[in-house]
């Protein structure tokens, strides 16, 4: 099952690596990985999400919270988070068919970023199935090239990792 | 001087660690890390952010492209590159001031994506200066919380990491 832990660090030098490595080693596969800092510049939080069942996770989390420079260690309820990704789609597009690219991305609540005159480039938020939904209806133009951050979660409602 | 690098990697388990490893032995210090597929889902894209020096940077790119499943290795010129961050931010808000931050939302093209009788969720995107100037306007609220991907970039223009 697909599951997202939330991992509150330390925003040192080699954090990212000690809890990359400890997925590695015990051969758990991260299908998507985010990092960034929080509300404080010290802190970073590492979205990862897994596929794995409820043994497995009890041990990561286990494994994490013995991580030097983990502070705080959440799995999010799946029926009660929001999860976005940010891609962006560089696409073929001349003035022929310019307007139903940008038709489609209206539709996507995308927005055209860059413009030249042989491509553009898009910038979508959303769930993976959006992101997907969104290429499959502009390769047909040609995609040069795709850019994704991994997800980044938060649980709905007022509560936070640190409560 | 802050340096942008994509990557182009075998999407299979165990890159990722091999690429932060490399950074991590070596002392060079990640500003932000991004990763997903692109438009093929056997090929996974990197971003790094580094703040190096030139000769490091021709180091990095060497190394990298000396590890056994990084495809290609693309130093991403700062003067002509689009980058993005997502955010997601939870402030406190009760009906007396969940109006003043649904306009500053508005202000910044942010969206609202949840909605609770304490709080609500924003989700931003754009650079990181925008991110702070928002976190900034808000702050007096009381964030709750904050998840930010890392940092997305590609090239302006037709190019590609591919050209």
């Amino acid at each position: 099952m697909i599951k997202t832990i939330s991992i509150l660090v330390e925003n040192k030098a080699g954090m990212l690596v000690r809890v990359t490595n400890l997925f590695s080693r015990r051969g758990y596969n991260i299908e998507s990985l985010a990092v960034g800092i929080t509300e404080k510049s010290e802190i970073s939080r590492i979205t990862v999400i897994v596929d794995t069942d409820e043994r497995i996770l009890d041990q990561i989390v286990h494994q994490l919270m013995k991580l030097v420079g983990v502070i705080k260690v959440k799995v999010l309820d799946d029926d009660a988070i929001i999860t976005r990704e940010l891609v962006l789609i560089k696409v073929k597009a001349d003035s022929t068919c310019r307007n139903e690219i940008i038709q489609i991305a209206e539709i996507f609540r995308a927005r055209i970023i860059d413009l030249c005159p042989d491509s553009l480039t898009i910038e979508l938020t959303g769930q993976y199935d959006k992101t997907n939904a969104l290429l499959s209806m502009i390769e047909k133009f040609g995609i040069i090239e795709v850019a994704r951050t991994g997800k980044v979660s938060l649980s709905r409602g007022t509560d936070s990792i640190n409560t």
